[in-house]
């Protein structure tokens, strides 16, 4: 059996990952939220998933069905792993040239967009146009980086006639998902293909469902709460 | 035919793990080294790379086999494009559990360890015994990055029981050789396991062969030398 530990489904950008991917690709997988009180050691938090992963992060992957149990602790790491687990899927694109480069761009997100990340942490239930504008106005690494995933969406969109980036849903949609949530959270200006595509991704069961999530959660956290002060 | 840009041998940490890995592995690649001159627009080096890859950084991969020419622009999708296109030089570890540990232990790599990354910046001409001393006793990001990379490689070879970290050479080894020669550099202080485990990796012919090109290229360049102000 696999078991999927996760953040709060509202600020944990790596979680959704990894959760919408499961969803969407219709992955047996048990979802176990743990909530995030902090990151400190000896947190709740901390406690369980220091238990579970080297770590200490989220998401981490279980999976039971392997002898002693085979924990798989990073999002990329975890992604490869359903794709392997699950060929009939086709996580990755099955042409190698597009899962070449979905894999490069997936690459590029996992260790990039630095500006966008800690400039417009992710946080589904928020709306935060003026934050977003000042951001904007301010932050030339968040333009970079917005300007990067426009053009590269808008060419992988070209390229593949979507309505995904390479067709068919793929890893790189749910790695990207997290990216549509918080341009729409701080309203960054994007073309109309983005805008677009964002809709359609906004629009999978599998983001639908992960955003249902996040907006019942109702979990106030100001650590990851730069901007207000409360959500009301 | 493969073609691999790469920055220089000295400096550029994500080129060597691409670089050692298809020349350990024994891969027919043409390399190509392209100067760090300056990382800025119309540099020499931003124009030759920003002409192949959307990035603008290295490595990069092309596959001039694939119609069109495929590019693969980021360190873990070359991995995973070389481990793909070579079944028979298993790349990754062939057993399931270990290999979703490889690729943790890789995707782990490619997000993190900024502490050390960042105030340890790779440079396997110098030896920087000071530097270290300072930056370990200054720097707690650094000593957590390096217990939890001791930890890491102390299990791993426990459990594989070597000479490398999941038995034979994998990309996991290639995607810490750079690590090595930090840790080497700076002198930092390890476990006497890991110290022969990084003694095994500086001996392995892809290895030796990268350091000797890095020491050959005599190319002191001040924005890669936050330590020093001359090689000599």
């Amino acid at each position: 059996m696999l078991k999927l530990f996760i953040g709060n489904k509202n600020y944990s950008s790596w979680s959704m990952r990894t959760g919408v991917l499961i969803k969407q690709a219709d992955i047996a997988c048990e979802e176990v939220v743990v909530r995030f009180d902090s990151f400190a050691a000896g947190s709740n938090f901390r406690q369980i998933i220091d238990a579970i992963s080297p770590t200490g992060k989220v998401p981490v992957l279980v999976d039971t069905d392997v002898v002693n149990g085979l924990v798989v602790w990073d999002t990329l790491a975890i992604a490869e792993y359903l794709a392997e687990k699950f060929p009939e899927k086709a996580l990755w694109p099955r042409d190698v040239a597009a899962r070449a480069q979905a894999r490069s761009v997936c690459a590029e997100m996992h260790s990039g967009f630095t500006g966008l990340r800690s400039n417009c942490p992710m946080n589904i239930e928020a709306s935060l146009r003026e934050t977003g504008q000042l951001v904007w106005r301010d932050q030339p690494a968040v333009r970079a980086d917005v300007k990067r995933i426009v053009r590269m969406w808008s060419e992988l969109l070209r390229a593949s006639g979507g309505p995904m980036l390479f067709g068919d849903f793929s890893i790189a949609d749910a790695y990207f998902a997290p990216v549509v949530m918080r341009l729409k959270t701080y309203f960054l200006p994007v073309a109309l293909d983005v805008a677009a595509y964002m809709e359609r991704v906004c629009a999978l069961p599998g983001v639908q469902a992960w955003v249902d999530g996040a907006l019942a959660e109702k979990d106030f956290l100001d650590f990851e709460e730069p901007y207000r002060l409360s959500s009301s």
